[in-house]
């Protein structure tokens, strides 16, 4: 098939690297199904606790859709539809992981690959990050669900801005409207990167799964039931609740178990 | 009537002034009427492709309301009621309107300028921007939609801020709060605003018009209708599509028709 | 009882001051209970226009829960309720005061700290203020609420970052993430909130109370009632008005009586 997706594992992170440097890693309708199967695939892994995503080389971490397909893949709406069924699964792989997804990104980071980063929890980008989604130069729509990604960023304005312009926006540019968690210089990326998922991967994975569900949940404006609210206690019934209190008075770091 | 509102056009792009400079485009009842009737009529206009709001000279976008009018237009519940009609069709020509609009903003923007600018889809000011809602000195209520507005921006403690404190800040505060979209040196406004006004305007109109309707539509959380999600592909039945790619692949810039 | 809580009037603005600065003014069962009854009595009294929340000294506004306190009060799911119902109160009394509340940040302002300041309709801070939810190091949750409060000022993508990383973070970062309205040198804190706090109270009550309603209610997306939209109108038939308008003819400042 596609040995775009290439996994790598340290400890209890992982680091999944898109490989078509040749193309500024545009993907094709294969690769992002390799995507969201190697997300899929790892979310299910009771060893990992952090994703690192990212792109090979330092060029770029996805330019979006490889456009040099186009005819095969996207040149008719029953093509499209099946384009589309393969990036969504990609985006929602990230989006609903298990595990808490980091985008780690240099230079380009384009269309589909910047929808890639928001799906995404965490967004840090070294200052060569450059970020647009030009969908509009070619007559595209984006679905509704990758233009809510960009609002639960950036706000309904900040959104409207990045679709309706279609500007290609430097990565100082990108946090001041909130559309990336961090920009550090180049260099320094991939140690605060790093830095980052240790943070995560030493929490408590109860406590991260609580609150990235209770992220989605809150987007349905609904009333709570009680279920719901009861389950906001399941924490004190948990052994790593225990582990965390005794680790803190002794000052310790904890080791979570996750349940 | 009034000649209060002047339309000036530039081939697909059209800039629509306020000119009440004496009253630092201050509007009254009437102004604010003329203002949604250009707004509207421009937006039935097939040959257009973006509006440009602006106030006319370099002191203001448009102060708010004409105080001095208020005796004759606003000192009772019914004349409050009418006068809103006037001001709430302005705002919703804005935000409804077929085309994408720009603000375009020198000087003083407050009040119900302010909104003005806010049901735009883009903000740009120039460095002398002034931004303020002092509902609160006066003892008005702003309505539901134009808090909306602020929380489509800023979100909602910002939109708590403008509200409750009432403070004119300046646009480099503004933008920051992503109350704007960004900030120029005034001496450049003109050029920033027709070059981003060109880029929506060479963008495929059918992409914008989707777009925009989506963010509008992803305010309502309830799940999108099956009818809804395959509209999500009408773009690949488009002409627009198709001449979009053609001048991709030979790296010339299309020209959308709008089908 | 406790005497963690001292208030303090000037004029029609009231502090409110936690002290336990010996623990960072970290606060117990009993303090949390303390800080909701202040909160709501002082919301029930007509001669005040705003509640300013503060940390004694300059170390700390919270530090959140007192964790010395934890075997008796938070060490099993019966604790952990009874302990969060007094948590939850003295963050809805901040949240749904009748008055506006500001609050006031020197140093550490973290976990339940951080949460009670979000509570508030604007977070001033010094440039000493340090963020963050350390709810992961210890394995606890954070209720739906409190995540909702922070998604309120940052947005989705921040609260997760908060949330996940767990990490401290200085002034002029929270505010660059909209946590904040605005960051100010240590020395000049106390004077910029009287200034903030004036304003406010200033303010026309009956404006305050239909703004901070209409931001609450706007969070339920379901259709305004007629009445509400009625609502919307009432300040027309209010003294207030009346004498807001005539003092600004004169160029006076109005005096409200919130009518």
């Amino acid at each position: 098939m596609t040995d775009t997706v290439q996994v790598e594992r340290h400890d209890d992170i992982v680091i999944v690297s898109i490989h078509r440097t040749e193309k500024r890693n545009a993907l094709r309708q294969e690769d992002w199904i390799a995507v969201g199967d190697a997300i899929e695939a790892l979310g299910d892994d009771a060893d990992l606790r952090c994703i690192i995503l990212r792109g090979a080389g330092e060029e770029a971490f996805c330019a979006g859709a490889d456009i040099t397909n186009f005819e095969a893949e996207r040149s008719n709406r029953r093509k499209v539809k099946a384009y589309e069924r393969a990036t969504d699964r990609a985006f929602l792989a990230v989006r609903n992981s298990r595990l808490p997804v980091i985008a780690m990104i240099h230079g380009f980071c384009i269309g589909g690959g910047f929808e890639l980063a928001l799906a995404a929890d965490l967004r840090l980008s070294g200052e060569s990050g450059r970020f647009g989604v030009p969908a509009k130069n070619i007559g595209l729509f984006l679905g509704y669900h990758l233009v809510q990604y960009l609002v639960d960023a950036g706000g309904r304005a900040v959104a409207a801005e990045i679709l309706l312009e279609g500007r290609i926006i430097a990565a100082d540019e990108a946090v001041s409207k909130n559309l990336l968690t961090r920009v550090v210089p180049d260099a320094d990326l991939e140690e605060e990167v790093m830095k980052a998922a240790r943070r995560i991967a030493d929490g408590a994975p109860l406590s991260h799964r609580f609150h990235r569900a209770a992220l989605a949940r809150l987007a349905d404006p609904r009333p709570l039931s009680r279920v719901e609210l009861e389950a906001q206690f399941d924490y004190a019934d948990s052994e790593d609740y225990m582990s965390g209190y005794n680790a803190f008075k002794v000052r310790e770091k904890p080791k979570f178990q996750g349940r």
